[in-house]
């Protein structure tokens, strides 16, 4: 909940947010809960039924935005009058009633691209003269500028996460013989003993299992002369780690090391795309074109990243439809992956920061296929 | 990811289910992963950006549902081609276009209470003729209604929470001197040890932080001579636990001691009130007014309960506005509280499952204000 965090810096976010939202044509802002709400008020909200709001109009530019929690939760919000009026609802209150009033009555109000539908069509009826924009078209990610500080936490979360990588890749963590899911709670222990505060995700995909990128560990037993696919993450300090590599129990296959080749060098292109000036797409299309001119086009079934800060997946993504400007403060994946199905499957992935010199790899760890 | 569940289990919940939308004036459904999809076709969406979807047409009434998946998860995807045809897309489609194919180009269609903002704009705008309606808006909540298997699994979890409580209230659980962190850490682990297969939440709030009916678990140490109040829960078999119970460290002062005995008086008589053919709000103005009849009334700041199932918190809700007849099916919270801002407050939860003849308890810990 933010207890030491002055004051001045919400400050700051919210004056830098009201100037992209204003610059964009908006009138006025609607958070339910989330990380956004937590990034311009330090209040994390709980994420139930019952809404919390950050809302509040953009002009005068000196209007104060109001935070409106559930009555029972009130006592866990730290009153900040400089930053926002706090405002609480009780249980026989329609929430909506008391959001209307924060903001205004007619123009653009842009909502949390995750509010829930059920205040969405709630505001809908009781101010019909609003149009409500997800937040993300209307300006992209509102925390996706990350500050100096922002991006060395995002680099030493990574730092965590890839001294257990390196545990893998030394053959430090048993194998072979092993289910996916006991492999994955050794993962869990080993992410926590590094230093991180909570586990966000693991995926440990062996053999066939590898070509399905969100497979869940499950009761598999390793097997030698396979590939095992290992992706995960944890948060610290706030923000989060994500890193993917892969190795295999056993000698490598000629076939399976030529498309390692090709997927690590797809993957080095798109880091080396990544930097002011250039377009979200293009770090796409560099890891894309490379493996589709190898042939495998096919077989790279998903965008080559997502955005992440103190959420795993947030705004910007990195889609070849995405045509727009990378900018200094962005952080996302790198994350190409080539795959077939019923077999095996790879994927390399680092988390970038980008620097006005170009991007600032926040994972390290060996990127060659290796075999344990 | 349910693999044992037989289609028939699915098909007699998408048949009810169908019902219920056609006698409510509905012609096509749109879910938004969670826990209704899970309850419809088994599979357990990632709760990420990229949307996986239930979506369908009422008639005629033999149309088959979608079920719509990124396609880097559908290998996650068990195929029940008698239950729903399997349908993805990939990071360059909008998942909205695929969605509008599968859902009625006009009249009502319910959606997801907490679908996303950025799909509930999306549809409106590409299928302007149709009227989005909020499920619970329309039929409640639809798992509302329990099977008897269900209810048996509501009071299983129920046992395994009351076995941590019970060894709290034997003053097995060490209280003074221990924070409140730690002390959750301990009811996590014991949460685990008696039977759950995961913890959802652990509330312990000490001396004024009692009065805080969402506290989260801190650094305060437990005093002697104070009220400590214990909220947690876990999910064995799919099916949550949620109880809370007060002890006193030390002896109990007198008007401590009365106020207690008006709260167990509330949740008694709401208890009692909880049985088919009466409303949610008859259970609510049962415990009420006897808390506001002792002079209480501004000091319980929150309904009466929730309902509860493969989420801790779920339709219907126990509020003093909400008219909905009891139905045998029905498993809610009953918690009424009683807070005094600043210095201490109390609460007393059991969740309940409807049956023929009445409630039946799936909490049976020990009721008393107990000094440990």
């Amino acid at each position: 909940m933010s207890p030491d965090v002055p004051d001045n810096v919400f400050l700051q976010r919210w004056e830098k947010t009201r100037e992209r939202l204003a610059a964009a044509g908006v009138d006025g802002i609607l958070l339910g809960g989330g990380s956004d709400l937590a990034y311009l008020t330090g209040y994390e909200a709980m994420p139930l039924e019952r809404i919390t709001a950050f809302a509040g109009r953009l002009s005068p530019p000196d209007s104060k935005p109001a935070l409106i929690v559930p009555a029972l939760e009130a006592a866990r919000v730290r009153p900040r009058p400089a930053v926002y009026s706090t405002q609480s609802w009780g249980d026989t209150t329609d929430p909506v009633e008391v959001i209307a009033q924060a903001i205004p009555d007619s123009g653009a109000v842009v909502v949390s691209d995750d509010l829930w539908a059920m205040h969405v069509i709630g505001l809908q009826r009781r101010v019909p003269g609003v149009a409500l924009i997800p937040i993300g078209e209307a300006i992209g990610g509102l925390r996706e500028l990350k500050s100096p500080a922002e991006r060395d936490a995002l680099a030493e979360a990574g730092s965590l996460a890839d001294k257990v990588m390196v545990q893998i890749q030394s053959g430090e963590v048993p194998l072979v013989g092993r289910t996916e899911a006991e492999i994955a709670a050794d993962i869990a222990s080993r992410l926590l003993a590094a230093g991180h505060d909570t586990v966000e995700f693991i995926i440990v995909a062996s053999g066939p299992n590898s070509a399905s990128p969100h497979h869940h560990p499950g009761s598999r037993v390793v097997q030698a002369d396979e590939m095992v696919l290992f992706d995960f993450g944890g948060r610290f300090n706030g923000y989060c780690s994500d890193t993917t590599r892969c190795v295999h129990t056993g000698p490598i296959p000629d076939e399976v090391r030529f498309v390692y080749t090709i997927l690590a060098a797809a993957q080095e292109a798109a880091v080396q795309q990544a930097r002011p000036g250039h377009s979200l797409a293009e770090v796409d299309l560099a890891a894309r074109s490379i493996i589709a001119g190898a042939g495998f086009g096919d077989n790279f079934i998903h965008r080559t990243g997502h955005g992440i800060g103190v959420e795993v997946h947030e705004p910007p993504y990195v889609t070849e439809l995405n045509s727009d400007p990378i900018e200094v403060g962005h952080a996302f994946s790198i994350e190409p992956g080539i795959y077939f199905p019923g077999q095996w499957g790879m994927r390399l992935e680092d988390i970038v920061v980008i620097e006005a010199d170009g991007a600032r790899r926040c994972n390290n760890s060996d990127r060659s296929l290796l075999e344990v």
